[in-house]
């Protein structure tokens, strides 16, 4: 079994455990929490993919026993909406409300897409993001294949250049293959946008993080690019597109996060 | 009292009532619900503002009385969580999550922006969105004043320009001040970006929409810009902004709906 499905497996009671090893200084990534939890709201929905899941972050997640608990609040001919959350001893870590469905066959060949993939350089000409990075460990990089665009790791040397674009490749480790909802973990596998920034680096606390997954991806790597185009008043955005090997957009995301507490 | 207060009042056992007036063909405006629902969590709450609230959409909402169920999950020190539902009759419409704060002093002073408002053209001499557009009633719309750049309005005759981008001013018709709670409305009362495009124009049905505000506006009309940047398997994204008359970001949404049904 891949490391992925078992780091994210749900008893069919709910019953789940964060597992050690998916965290960034022994706080669990957003990303693998919302996976997790989407995975336990999924198995209740009966629909095979995550379309949209939100998750607003109550309280870090540390690795341990964990329960998943969520309620059909209705199953349509399209959709199962399914609201609930993830919780240890009774407290809240995230509250989540999500739509499944089937993304197997799209239902409208119409396409506009304004814009397409980021140019980034081969996977193996990519910078892999490394689990040590000055006094932080991101421990959930021994797992991953986080690959950044060369010209987007000068924060990692106090380099910042002004613009708040982070992209690069994305594979898990182990060579799982990226399906719907390992999407959902994708889209908080990057460093923050942010970094680029002169602002105080830092952790940067996820209040709301949003994942539409727009198609099942084909085979491979897939391409990220995360923008966070407007800092201001102590909160930010984070906007985040994925694309396939076959060049589609597979999912979008957006976070609402604070700017980092110094 | 102004009509926006009245039609979104939320008695104290939540006990509300869905006004006729709100509507498109007869069906409540998806962010009217969602203004509507968000006071009565907000209520809920405790605290003045939503910050970010997603709302799910799961039946259209008739006129008529209906209730809002909300519950805290948490009371932190700077937002509280609030999972809740809007319902008639114990038949869901809209299930939400939201984090409610105080946008009353911005909590940092470093600021970093992208881009800023759209361009637009004075008030006076952008186009009042009527409510009567070919056999299609916008009932709302004698109750706000939706101002669209006049390079915006080409759908109307069927001369579609081919981009997703819709823009305008928007106020209360009766002067009402834009409220952080107004703002949740606001992102939602213009006519879909893809209007533009060579698709088969018609109903845009919402799966599940997010807003974020960002900052209390100040006094005056705002200015809006809504994109769809991606329309691809029956499901497209519509991104907004929302800018205040001091030049300021205010609110942030995006939806994922889905392509007009024929």
């Amino acid at each position: 079994m891949s490391e992925f499905d078992d780091a994210t497996h749900v008893d069919v009671d709910g019953g789940t455990a964060i597992h050690d090893g998916w965290d960034i200084n022994g706080n669990a990534n957003g990303g693998y929490l919302m996976a997790l939890a989407a995975r336990g709201l999924r198995a209740v929905s009966g629909r095979p993919d995550p379309i949209s899941v939100t998750a607003h972050y109550l309280a870090p997640g540390k690795p341990g026993r964990a329960q998943v608990e969520g309620t059909v609040v209705k199953s349509g001919r399209r959709f199962a909406t399914v609201a609930g959350r993830l919780h240890r001893d009774g407290k809240p870590l995230l509250q989540l409300v999500g739509a499944f469905g089937d993304l197997s066959q799209p239902s409208s060949a119409y396409e506009h897409l304004s814009s397409g993939p980021p140019d980034l350089p081969p996977f193996e000409e990519c910078v892999p993001r490394s689990a040590r990075q000055g006094t932080v460990m991101v421990g959930m990089m021994d797992r991953l294949s986080v690959r950044l665009h060369p010209d987007h790791i000068g924060w990692l040397h106090e380099d910042r250049n002004g613009v708040a674009e982070m992209s690069g490749w994305f594979a898990f480790a182990d060579g799982r293959p990226i399906d719907t909802l390992a999407l959902l973990m994708v889209c908080d596998a990057f460093p923050p946008a942010v970094f680029h920034l002169d602002m105080p680096p830092g952790w940067v606390p996820t209040v709301e993080y949003t994942v539409h997954v727009r198609r099942v991806p084909s085979p491979g790597p897939v391409r990220c690019v995360f923008r966070s185009q407007f800092v201001q008043g102590g909160f930010l955005n984070e906007d985040g597109e994925v694309w396939d090997s076959e060049g589609h957009l597979v999912a979008q995301s957006r976070q609402l996060g604070l700017t980092p507490l110094t």
